[in-house]
């Protein structure tokens, strides 16, 4: 299980004794802000009483940052949480996934006996959403779910494309759910993001999270968004009534308070990313013209990952993707002294080793 | 939402700006041990991680402590989490609820689509479960849950009884779910739990929590004990990856090491449940003898709840209970200066009011 997807620090510890540098978790690189870990290390000595099952106080704080009603937003323990939900909540038949994305969506969507239809991203194209998806959204079609910007391949989704799946959508009753969980990473997040649209599509449904923006992945909280206040209490009402711990209200109450920080995120990642992209080049690696704190990048050695962990690194190996050849690693966007480490452990493993 | 459980101070605290005596949440009197709260706040501050999916220490802990295989343990995001997953795990078709019971499992089984017989327990004998049960544990009957001590009664139920029951269940192939989130609370837990029973019995679950035995609410953490590691694994992958919250797990493992704590709590209940049920009765409410933190009472006011909140006190209606009428409430035992304050609002309200 700890395998299957990155961060599996506490494994890496179980062998080695000590905690890896972690490639393989796409979090902010300049960890939690200090407002937050007080906020939550208050909360946590705080946590005798229930959290607030409506979290209130954050919804209302959101509902102003996004311009929307509270009504249309609902709080997880991760946005993992609401990706499990969903299928509860809408009950969809068919689905429509564009591949290679995050495997949770398939995973559960399957498990609650939803026929899932794979759209395969080309390779070749660098794995680019294109018009080609467009005859795939048909009648009978209940749900398309997009990843914007996609995981694990960092791409974004062309805005007038994504004006043009909404409009398919609605003319064929497909529910839109688009991942815009890394979507604060981008340089500019509102020309990519559908939340100006929530006013007008009743059916569509974004996914946030404060797990990576905020590096606050231990403390779980994510949200979606809802182009209806029915479709939200579906979805709250399809989890259990607690499902966010009061320390994670308190450190997402303080986060929406860290204006200042996640400009210095993306001051971070415009540096870094072409520094990254680089060097993995220069190491003879493919990679990929990503937006978001992550780079999808190819290499002839398939045991890179293990070798790396040798030297106390994690990075993600992605063939469980479906969509995916053994090869292609993802690799976060760290501080720069962390990604020079990074790329003189890759060298040692790719030219030296 | 927020008015359908208890402990909702978030509400009444929206309405009156300051925090209520919490009567209507089952925690445990003493509020969290102070070495649970050092070490869930240590971990908030270092919350930048994603915490382990595994639960490995935690559930290692876990392992020792009721000798029973980590294999078998499952850890989730409060008890309420472990319920909701139920029924995705075992997939019944039909179950049996003594009522009343705790109200989430018929809310969870209903959602799923599964048929719930209620048995109702006979108010004439404090709803105390019996013999009579026994024949409604029928062939095609897919599950059986039963809360001990029961929620919202306290009653607990006889272990020749429980032995009856589960050698009907193996009988019938009906698989044997008991809630013992509260039996740490009984003066002699031993003597009523089912734990020792794991080695031989595979289909049996027990669900546990940390919530109400060290009152960490607001972490969310609960367990579930099954007779078989396959089970297990089928409740674990019935939920997200990472449900269980960094914080969450530290203080699990705190509080662990916590052990004259527990034999505090029982010392405290000992004498305070008896001065509050004798309070309760001289204020002319007819009182369960139930043996938790928590004593289910019946008043002839029917709007005790409200009056009490207006006095800064929140009780438990409990007239949404399936099987209870208008005039049952629940209270919490707590310490003795709270209780002091609950029998004087209550007698400010029944007698002077």
């Amino acid at each position: 299980m700890g395998t299957m997807h990155g961060g599996d620090w506490a494994g890496f510890q179980r062998e080695y004794g000590s905690l890896p540098l972690d490639f393989s978790a796409n979090l902010s690189p300049l960890g939690m802000p200090e407002g937050v870990r007080r906020a939550a290390a208050t909360a946590a000595e705080n946590a005798d009483r229930y959290p607030d099952p409506e979290c209130f106080r954050l919804r209302q704080a959101l509902s102003t940052c996004h311009h929307i009603p509270a009504e249309q937003i609902v709080c997880g323990n991760g946005a993992a949480d609401l990706i499990f939900r969903l299928p509860l909540a809408l009950k969809p038949k068919t689905a429509l996934l564009p591949v290679p994305v995050f495997t949770e969506y398939e995973t559960v969507l399957r498990g609650a006996g939803c026929e899932v239809r794979r759209f395969p991203l080309s390779e070749e194209n660098d794995f680019a959403l294109t018009e080609a998806i467009l005859p795939h959204i048909v009648p009978g079609l209940d749900l398309l779910i997009l990843c914007n910007p996609n995981n694990p391949t960092g791409r974004t989704a062309e805005a007038s494309l994504l004006r043009q799946i909404l409009e398919r959508c609605r003319e064929t009753g497909t529910r839109l759910v688009v991942d815009e969980c890394f979507i604060e990473m981008l340089d500019r997040p509102e020309k990519h993001s559908l939340v100006s649209r929530l006013s007008e599509e009743t059916d569509l449904i974004l996914l946030r999270a404060f797990t990576k923006s905020f590096s606050m992945a231990g403390l779980r909280l994510g949200y979606a968004l809802c182009g209806d206040s029915v479709t939200a209490a579906r979805l709250q009402d399809c989890g259990q009534a607690w499902a966010v711990s009061g320390p994670a209200q308190a450190a997402g109450l303080a986060a929406l308070r860290e204006t200042a920080y996640l400009d210095m995120v993306r001051a971070l990642l415009e540096i870094e990313r072409p520094f990254l992209t680089e060097g993995l080049k220069e190491l003879g690696c493919r990679c990929l013209q990503g937006e978001a704190n992550f780079i999808l990048f190819h290499s002839e050695d398939m045991a890179l990952c293990e070798k790396l962990r040798q030297r106390g690194i994690l990075l993600r190996d992605c063939r469980n993707f479906e969509g995916l050849q053994p090869g292609w690693y993802r690799c976060a966007i760290r501080t720069y002294e962390e990604n020079v480490l990074f790329l003189q452990a890759m060298e040692g493993v790719l030219i030296h080793g």
